[in-house]
């Protein structure tokens, strides 16, 4: 049987949920137990119901996601991400109105994770038979990114060399300081510094 | 049929989770689904076995909680508060020892909850039957906080005058600064001051 603490333990394990959270929000879902109901047959008919888009992989209850088929996005414009909350992230600028491919993480060879475990058929496919113009491959600037970025740029240039590729640009992030940018960031930000 | 946007609403509504954090969770529940049953099997199970201490009012999924039925506590002393978290906040601080009674909530006439919506009758047969010296009355120090700890004081008063009853000291919190404590705090603070 479960004790309390077994809820504490698993609901600590919630992104940006501490031990401290997790026990005032056990408190709540005990005092609402209404709203725990809710919560769990929610949750239950979402993860049965659960699937990822036949053509970008997002997560959707539905055969195709609601972006890919809204007739007003641009459909000469591809945005390739690594994962599924990346697109609402991109999504919350309201600076990009194509559509989205999700690759299911990145390349990692030190934690086994190959090209082929990426969601990359699927991408050649699309390149290949839609009429795409623009791809924006917005992986993270991470090792692991950066060597998914040069092996789908790869991809593409193989597949469709008259499409135009680019990346998200990397340097100090709007508010932040030079003082305390690391080295990295900096250097990266002074070598591709914009000439007015 | 639930749409993902649901699962973000009914996620949004935990106590120090905001949309972002509630989609951020989502995402969670979505890639992790061993993760997502087993939250939603400890949920279930412990929503269909939680009660109240038949002592104290704490929640347990047994008859009589674990502080109640620990040797080792003061049963001398006894705690009154009015919800059952503050009993993990005065635990964590590890000044206290005795035992505890959870009131369910405080006495808010213009919400319509008197005397008779709080956990009285049993603390009268504690206070009765039990061989308590000191009363801590550790209500909120709000209106509705003080109304109960007067209504509660005057019923130990009645009951065993011998009782020795306490209060939580009132003030400025520690890390605090003056210059921004409000005026009741501060004045509260000057008329307690202690004298060395």
């Amino acid at each position: 049987m479960y004790e309390l603490s077994d809820l504490i333990d698993i609901l600590s394990k919630l992104p940006g949920v501490g031990k401290k959270s997790a026990t005032r929000i056990m408190f709540h879902l005990l005092k609402n137990s209404d709203y725990s109901h809710n919560l769990i047959a929610t949750l239950s008919e979402i993860n049965a119901n659960v699937r990822q888009c036949d053509t970008c992989g997002q997560y959707t209850i539905h055969r195709t996601c609601p972006i890919c088929l809204d007739p007003h996005r641009d459909r000469s414009k591809l945005c390739i991400i690594e994962e599924q909350n990346d697109m609402l992230a991109i999504e919350e600028t309201h600076t990009y109105s194509g559509l989205y491919h999700i690759l299911n993480g990145a390349i990692d060879p030190l934690n086994g994770k190959g090209p082929d475990k990426l969601n990359l058929s699927n991408l050649q496919s699309r390149i290949k038979n839609d009429d795409i113009h623009d791809i924006l491959i917005a992986t993270n600037p991470t090792i692991e990114g950066e060597a998914t970025f040069l092996y789908i740029k790869n991809i593409i240039e193989n597949l469709k060399p008259q499409i135009k590729i680019s990346k998200l640009a990397t340097g100090i992030p709007m508010g932040g300081s030079l003082e305390y940018s690391d080295k990295l960031t900096l250097a990266k930000a002074i070598m591709t510094r914009n000439f007015l």
